[in-house]
């Protein structure tokens, strides 16, 4: 006898390429857990859920050095004939807690059948999700009542978990203890749980449970609750899948466009903060019923639910009067993650038991939105320094690298989101997004949503009838005043110039100033589209106080540039780079190094309720950051004032100069020159 | 210089007799500390709760060696003198928190200064209360915010906690988190949190909180849910002292008199569970707010809550359809203790964040009062064999010692409580509670409840003018049907005799039966008091379930006699040991080693309030406690079948006939005698 033939079989696993010895006997489940294989199992090895389907692989494998004869794996056995016949089983396929090793075998377990299968992210983005999610479904046989050795269902379903899942501290909420010993019934002493996990270790709560081996999904909401929009993604627990995305306004909108408003409107108003409570808890559980509904799903299939949000929009989704936010030393009730219960915060659409995630906030005005960003792009793991902006309302600003990472928060206003700017709209079909103007024409020409073509390419009009031309959003502000300043129709200060300054009848007087017509619609019944001097002035505060931001983080890092800019936000993704650099939003690096993280924060939602493991990351992560808060710094002032200027007074922007050419123009007149440099406002937090 | 001048000065505390040496200047509430001394303390020493006064004393004490010099403590400092100012200590007294040590020193720590004071219980009690509660004040001072190093206030108030009062693992309610800012301003970042620990130990919540040091006091409800009445007693959570006792009827009689009625309600009508468990919810939070107003207290001041309860009463008061414990195997749903909240069982009227704690089931058909009774009684400390039995409309019946403790419940029915007995009533002004039959001419004496003197002596008539006689409650009924027997006026069968055998006119037939007449009223308008042979076939059922009951433990146990007899129960209390013992509710023991132990249900929820370390010690209690389950349990026929006759028909009391001779009489005339000593059926559980 060789030696070889007295070894006990050779148990190769792909893609992880774990390798062990096994008795012949030893079922590939065991196996693979033996060898800590990611191989999926939700019935425990009882041959009913076929989470843990395997395929053998036979033949010479010179690369692992082992031959797999026909035989090494047991032949198939009566359980997997009849899952086969129920539910068929792929080519090829196996169950693994049925099949058993023979001989030497190289298994591989396919994507679908790995617990913490990673999931695909659209885009460029900094990080891959992988599965770890906070819920899931366990099976478990429970022992009968026996009169001699009386104890509760309860208790018994506790022992199960124990035995067949080693799960240990499970703890079931009032609220189920009234069905539980229906269900125990049903399944004929059989019940899948649902088993939320805190990510802190210790008690794990049951918050949904089935008779038998349930067939039922679970999902998870990530929600990016923000001062003018409130996003969500459905995500199927099991492996991370986005079902369905939507989004509302938030109803708070009407007590105050931006923070600092809501803020006042609670000071002013007594129980002004319980009915913005109450209006955002409303808004989310349509969105719940909503995002549902487009997916197909039942509410109460949604077992999780991860917040990130500003420190304004948290305390007022918790039910916290924000009114401390509003004035030094801006105090928040609460700056780390919380876990609630839906039941906590009147979130009744979803499951009554779902729980409720928030990340923790970094300081009272760098909230866990940021957080959201940080765990998102991880500037912390970043090699060179980067500048993460995630634009919105409220401006989230990051800089770092691996040495340290700064935060702080800066008021840009809904100017970004097409708020306050006179043709401004939300981005919705037939808003400009796109626009270009002739430096020697003057001509506009621009693209909206829902058309890919431009205004002066064939079809244009024809396929915009429908919606019209109904204004600009948030994206195509940015541009038209950049293009503006390219083609010399703004000067450094943001005066625009007069028909006879500029050369193009679009240049029309109003009043004391000036406006550019984009587009006349009213022919068509549209709008006129224009371009005011009040407009330009609006992106002006709000790309000083964003510029202004950087530059302070700057400042305390002590450097004059970084090494790269990522630009963030459900909005901040749809930023020309040069466009953001000619209007002086960001500071000055070559083009090639301004990136987009689409909705960072919603991303960062998502991770977190994908991975428990990111939960302790971001808190961990949240208190190494250091926050700077722009209100009390003086030099913050000066940086605003001076980035009032397009692209900025003092500061040069060498890159941008190597993409184009800023004509020296000056519109000032003399007579109210003052209304156009001069007039510089701190605009309210919000 | 001699040895002893260079020592540090000896303190000694009395009760404890714990004594060590201190530097000079070290405050004694800093000693008392290190000695592990009971010495209570809210504010932490800061010289304003005034809990930790003590007595010093000087002079020769040869008894602790030492001579206390004048001087031994520092001066009064100005904390103690405004103190006294303001609110006044009692003569002699310091504060230990500002009293340092400047020589050897006896302190003595008053009762009222102790946090483990004992509890003063009426009457005779097995066990004192050691005061312990789950729920306790603190006083902290809280860092206030800084705007260069944000953190949210909740955070700064778990900093204060753990640095001055060393605890761990705090959290805050959702509930209350809107409340903090505010409280914690009011207060000048001072707070008092009301804690509640749990008794397993980890998380300690905040239930309650108060701007700076609070005068507020903390109560806690002790219930016994029972099947016909409910009883709370509220207790000052600092002392035990029970502020108020009070009770209600169990509105859930409309649904069934006993627990099978009940459970067979809601098999019979869907949602008539809901409907039970909405009426007790209903009662137990009129009981609440009864109980407030009687102590004079606001009831958000209750922040804890212990329940005992016999199963079907623990599963409807948590929503929990019964059914499965109306049929074999008789199932739990849980049978461990259960921590809730106040929220969680809809008692809204104590504070929406109070704890609640239900003592654990034993068994199926032993519920947490019988465990409660365990608690208080303690069978298994006892040295000599104790049965205790807990007579209600389900008997809880305990038999053991030392070595072990039996348990199980037996359905008595409710004609103990003076229900289903024809002129029966709850114990109440007016009520027949005593009774003794001349067994001569056959004529009885009475007393009724709110008069102390007999029927038959000077006065009694006119005492009892505006109560009337109104009825029979069930002490009442045991004395008459006993007295009956030694009267011979029923005979061992329980037939009730004619006029014409029994020599008295006041045997009066009805129908083929005959009823002895106590009293009739009814020229005053009165009712006539009798009692009738039904009454005596539903006495003979609830004694003979209940003697069935302990024989089958004794059985178990192998025993043939107990050494003593622990009647509880609410109306346990009022029983003659005599007189039960005559009915054959009891086995035969010497007559004086029948006790009383009051309400043990009650007094066990009461320990289990105050108490955080019993909660642990019922835990353990009841895993270790045999349950036996009379329905399956072939002999519990058998005994309850020989138990019928009165006192018995086969077991000797040769004990009981050292008190009385039990005439030889028999009433069967023949014709229908089956209805006497053959109409036996077996009660409906409940």
């Amino acid at each position: 006898m060789s030696t070889e033939q007295t070894q006990d079989p050779l148990v190769i696993f792909t893609p992880s390429g774990k390798r062990g010895r096994f008795p012949v006997g030893t079922p590939v489940l065991t196996a693979a857990r033996q060898l800590g294989v990611d191989l999926d199992s939700v019935c425990g090895g009882r041959g009913i859920c076929s989470k843990c389907q395997i395929t053998p692989s036979y033949g010479d494998f010179p690369k692992h050095g082992v031959t797999v004869e026909d035989g090494a794996l047991s032949e198939w056995n009566k359980v997997e004939q009849r899952y086969d016949d129920k539910r068929g089983l792929k080519e090829g396929r196996r169950l693994g807690c049925q099949a058993t090793v023979q001989g030497d075998i190289v298994i591989d377990v396919p994507p679908e059948s790995q617990v913490h299968k990673q999931v695909v992210r659209k885009a460029a983005s900094a990080r891959v999700i992988e599965m770890d999610p906070a819920t899931r479904l366990y099976y478990v046989e429970v022992q009968e009542p026996d009169m001699h050795e009386p104890t509760g269902d309860l208790e018994r379903l506790k022992i199960a978990l124990k035995e067949q899942w080693d799960l240990d501290q499970v703890t079931l909420p009032q609220s189920l203890l009234p069905r539980l010993q229906t269900v125990l019934r049903k399944g004929g002493w059989t019940i899948t749980v649902a088993l939320h996990k805190s990510h802190e270790g210790g008690e794990q709560q049951i918050i949904e449970m089935w008779p038998g081996l349930t067939e039922e999904r679970i999902y998870g909401l990530a929600i990016d609750l923000g001062s003018t929009t409130i996003a969500a993604h459905l995500c199927d627990l099991r492996n991370g899948q986005v079902k369905a995305s939507s989004g509302v306004m938030n109803p708070q909108i009407r007590f105050g466009e931006d923070l600092m408003s809501r803020v006042s409107y609670s000071m002013m108003n007594p129980g002004g903060d319980k009915e913005m409570t109450s209006a955002v808890r409303t808004a989310i559980n349509g969105l719940t019923e909503a995002i549902a509904t487009e997916a197909g799903i039942r509410p109460f299939q949604i077992l999780e639910t991860v917040f990130v949000c500003n420190p304004v929009m948290h305390h007022l989704l918790l039910g916290i009067d924000p009114v401390e936010l509003g004035q030094a030393p801006f105090a928040l009730a609460t700056s780390q993650s919380l876990s609630l219960s839906a039941r906590d915060l009147e979130l009744n659409v979803m499951n009554e038991n779902a729980q409720i995630y928030i990340l923790p906030c970094i300081a009272g005005h760098v909230g866990a939105d940021a957080a959201a960003v940080a765990l998102s792009e991880e500037p912390n793991k970043s090699d060179d320094l980067a500048l993460i902006v995630d634009v919105g309302t409220n401006a989230e600003i990051l800089l770092g690298d691996k040495s340290g990472v700064l935060a702080c928060s800066s008021p840009t206003g809904p100017a970004f989101e097409g708020a306050q700017i006179s043709s401004g709209q939300r981005a919705a079909p037939g808003a400009i997004e796109a626009i270009r103007i002739d430096p020697v024409t003057k001509e506009p020409r621009f693209r909206v949503i829902g058309c890919e073509k431009w205004s002066d390419e064939d079809g244009f009009w024809d396929l915009t009838a429908q919606t019209g031309i109904t204004g600009i959003c948030g994206s195509g502000i940015i541009e038209a005043v950049a293009e503006m300043r390219i083609a010399g129709l703004v000067d450094p200060k943001g005066l625009i110039g007069s028909a006879e300054q500029t050369g193009t009848p679009r240049c029309e007087a109003e009043g004391r100033t000036n406006s550019y017509l984009i587009h006349d619609g009213t022919e068509d019944g549209g709008p006129r589209i224009t371009v005011t001097q009040q407009d330009i002035r609006e992106i002006q505060l709000a790309k000083s106080a964003l510029y202004a931001g950087a530059r302070l983080l700057m400042d305390k890092r002590e450097v004059d540039k970084v090494d790269r800019i990522l630009l963030a936000g459900a909005f901040g993704a749809h930023i020309s780079a040069l466009h953001a650099m000619v209007l002086g939003m960001i500071p000055d690096v070559p083009i090639d190094k301004v990136g987009s993280a689409g909705n960072a924060a919603g991303t960062g939602a998502r991770i977190a309720l994908c991975n428990i493991g990111a939960r302790r990351e971001v808190e961990t992560l949240v208190r190494q950051i250091t926050k700077i808060e722009t209100a009390i710094e003086e030099k913050f002032q000066e940086h605003f004032v001076n980035a009032n200027a397009i692209p900025h007074a003092t500061d040069p922007f060498p890159e941008l100069l190597t993409q184009v050419t800023l004509p020296e123009v000056d519109f000032n007149t003399g007579g109210d020159g003052g209304e156009g440099g001069g007039r510089r406002r701190r605009r309210r937090r919000g």
